[in-house]
């Protein structure tokens, strides 16, 4: 257990007296989970408390437009869910327990597009990408579900894109800190080229750690595989979180 | 490792999106130690750091007139200093990771006195008292150092006191915590009937610990006594410590 020693003057009336705390060093790291398109916190519920378990403080939350607001499905645009998760970010550096310097966001599909580009909106130290989604910069504003009509994904994601031509691969390119990512083998959403670009993307990153997901599906719908990407994810999170405290001489 | 998960609302703009914290728990007994007269917190500072690797959030201070204001040795009131420790309380519950429930206050002599005195004025869950020291009501006001002189000390030590009659032995007798009395078997200064006085008042205590430390002087000058002196206070605040969070579901 790492102990820490503060000094401080505490007032009393018009003077002061000299005090010390002695106590064990509880800041954690903080873990933001961002679900994919159609999804909703339920599905990483079950995850969190598997990282939770690590001594990290988990947080997940429905995007608009899901669960709840799914109302709103049909009109939310990715702003929305940018600004949904930069508030999530911001709940979640203000627990009490967390440490603000060991934050880790962790995107599936569309969660993992927006958690890209939060890392050019606010500090992160640890970036995972499973199945990123990705799409064209223009149309900011329109509704997310007419993304996929409106701007030809199927095509724009078999082609090569410079990390300066997407939002989401340029905050990748000027991340500095370490980068899961995830691809499954069955994937009918996201090609390759798509896993190839954000790849490509991170040259900056502090480290890299890239995995195929052999007979994988998107959705990770078989349980068994579901259970693999959690532990997989556990595994990195571990060797990532004991390296920044290492870093940071805890 | 117990995990909590919190359900909350997150405001984004004029909406909000629904979300989970889920996290180990990491609030931590907080330990309050007051030296004795004469003393000071370096005194106690090994000792900090042996509860500290319990698990608990240790505080030390020093009382006005002693260390750095020692200059007030000789103009210092028993009011004074119970404002310290009221302070020094306040800023121990205050820390990120203290549990407000789960405060010990650790006195020893004059400190033992000033620690029975804030129980009457603060939550407190645990009284750790070793020899603790006796005066008189009369003369709140007026300096510490002439007590002995002006209160006869020596003789009222040495009778029996009913709780009513006494501060200190009052707030012990309506305390309902868990208390820890020590004893040192030669000790100049605070005679038996002292310490019967305090076990007698602890009529309400959840539990009580009584020790005799053979061989032991009332300053525990001997190494060898102030090491054993915090293994036992180490053994019955882990003790303790565990009752509570026992008690609370933990």
């Amino acid at each position: 257990m790492t102990i820490r020693e503060q000094r401080m003057d505490i007032a009393v009336g018009s003077s002061h007296v000299c005090a010390t705390i002695v106590a064990p060093e509880t800041l954690l790291p903080g873990i933001l989970f961002v679900h994919g398109w159609g999804g909703s916190q339920e599905r990483y519920l079950e995850r969190a408390r598997v990282i939770a378990e690590l001594g990290c403080v988990c947080l997940t939350f429905d995007l608009s437009g899901h669960a709840a607001t799914s109302l709103r499905f049909e009109t939310v645009t990715r702003e929305h869910n940018l600004q949904d998760l930069l508030a999530a970010y911001d709940t979640l550096i203000a627990q009490p327990n967390v440490d603000p310097a060991q934050i880790a966001v962790v995107g599936s599909s569309y969660g993992g597009y927006l958690a890209a580009i939060a890392t050019s909106l606010r500090p992160v130290q640890c970036l995972a990408l499973r199945v990123p989604a990705l799409y064209v910069d223009s149309g900011w504003e329109i509704p997310k579900l007419q993304l996929r009509k409106e701007q030809n994904l199927e095509a724009y994601r078999e082609t090569i894109i410079a990390a300066e031509a997407n939002r989401a691969l340029l905050a990748c390119s000027q991340f500095g800190g370490d980068v899961l990512l995830v691809q499954s083998e069955f994937d009918h959403r996201i090609p390759p080229a798509v896993i190839s670009n954000y790849r490509e993307a991170c040259v900056q990153a502090r480290s890299l750690t890239y995995r195929l997901m052999r007979g994988a599906d998107h959705g990770l719908t078989d349980e068994s595989k579901s259970q693999a990407y959690t532990a997989l994810l556990s595994t990195w999170l571990r060797e990532m979180v004991f390296d920044i405290r290492r870093r940071a001489g805890g």
